[in-house]
């Protein structure tokens, strides 16, 4: 596989049904290469509050899916990545009727701590709804 | 009312329940004083992992809520505060089969901005499974 | 002015001299443009801790002036930002000798919020030796 | 030595002396229990910014030294930990002419990471000026 990438679109979509069955079918993977991915959020009824804009905690589990699947793409599906932390900023109101778009950056894959950052997007709109920056525990890796 | 509180239990209860019915039969506030108050997560299947864990997003929007109520004893259901920024570390895996509890406390009301933190317990356990810091935009108030 | 600057690198580091004396000597502006700034952090003894490491707060320290410099070449040096906020992440070592370098980007300018982010290099470096994100609240600004 | 503590007052003292001799002169440890600590911060010229405030980058170095020396008062001074991120919020200005206190508490000490977080005060003030969550990533240690 290209670019260091450990798991493609097709693996990480295999992945998220298998291991996330009750949340895999509000994500679509849009996008996976070396440097990070974009990962869509299907926003639906549940997703929403009273005024049409999508909640907080979507959001927030949109960036941690996303920043955690790009590491995946790195190290592959046998590690088990632990969110330890999150910093999240919310910017602008999202657009109504619109689903979002994450674009995620890997800044550090180490022994065990993997830092990424994430800018999330209303489709179609140039500024950003909200920033986030995850750190995740890694465990132990063979050769 | 005591405390410089603007809202009771009750008056949480039925705001809750008038603005955010999709989630607030997820929540119960155990207790609120003029310092900040307990929220508890009453955690059924959906807020679960593979495993038995509570996910982030459940973790995040338990914080976030509790805050948000915090504050809004404080100024009065008239105010509308948006989240503008959190910090979140998880820090322990949750208990299988027990509620969270999180307790807040507000460290700055401001004109422009507050700020409230929380701890996160699995009930019945004295470490916290996370903490957060949670800031709000709000908007002028009147006399 | 082009990219809609109010302020050159020539009126920022007279800015920076006239507003912070003690420190100005410490930062040089490598480049400033509509998306944000560079901004060097001239290292010297007292930036290191024993072993020849920048100290943290000496990168915390550049990552915030360089976001605040880049949100005042946009509103003009009449504004009066006050930091807010900042969440930052050291993710390796500088290496030793070497000046930091800090590459920042512009979020959002808000009403009474500004967003911005950094990544920081050592010079020569490919690989970023901290992130961080700050936030600022900005008063009211005449037309 | 009580409170599970491997290192006192006298032994933090001399710790920072011996490995941060360029700043352990601004600080004095007020305070140790099992708990956490209290670490002053004696304000003089180079901590002020125009105006009499005492600068951002103090006020992170007073935090993060802070929660090191609680860390490093559980776990010894054989250990070598590392920050790795910060969250801070900078809430109130800061008295003109009075130290900083801070205020620690120690969350969570685990195999590989610390979690702690600080509230720091002027002297004397009730309301904080500031409060930060501080994270480490610490070595193996030996039985």
């Amino acid at each position: 596989m290209t670019d260091g990438l450990k798991m493609d679109m097709a693996g990480l979509d295999t992945f998220m049904a298998d291991e996330f069955p009750q949340v895999a079918g509000n994500f679509a993977i849009e996008r996976v290469d070396g440097r990070g991915l974009c990962l869509r959020l299907k926003v639906d009824e549940m997703h929403l509050r009273p005024g049409g804009t999508v909640s907080g905690p979507s959001i927030f589990a949109l960036a941690d899916c996303a920043v955690y699947l790009a590491i995946l793409a790195r190290i592959g599906p046998v590690a088990l990545a632990v969110t330890t932390s999150c910093s999240i900023d919310f910017m602008r109101k999202p657009a109504a009727g619109r689903d979002l778009l994450c674009e995620t950056r890997l800044l550090k894959l180490g022994r065990v701590l993997a830092v990424g950052d994430a800018l999330i997007y209303s489709e179609g709109q140039p500024e950003p709804v909200a920033r986030a920056t995850l750190t995740y525990s890694i465990p132990p890796r063979g050769k």
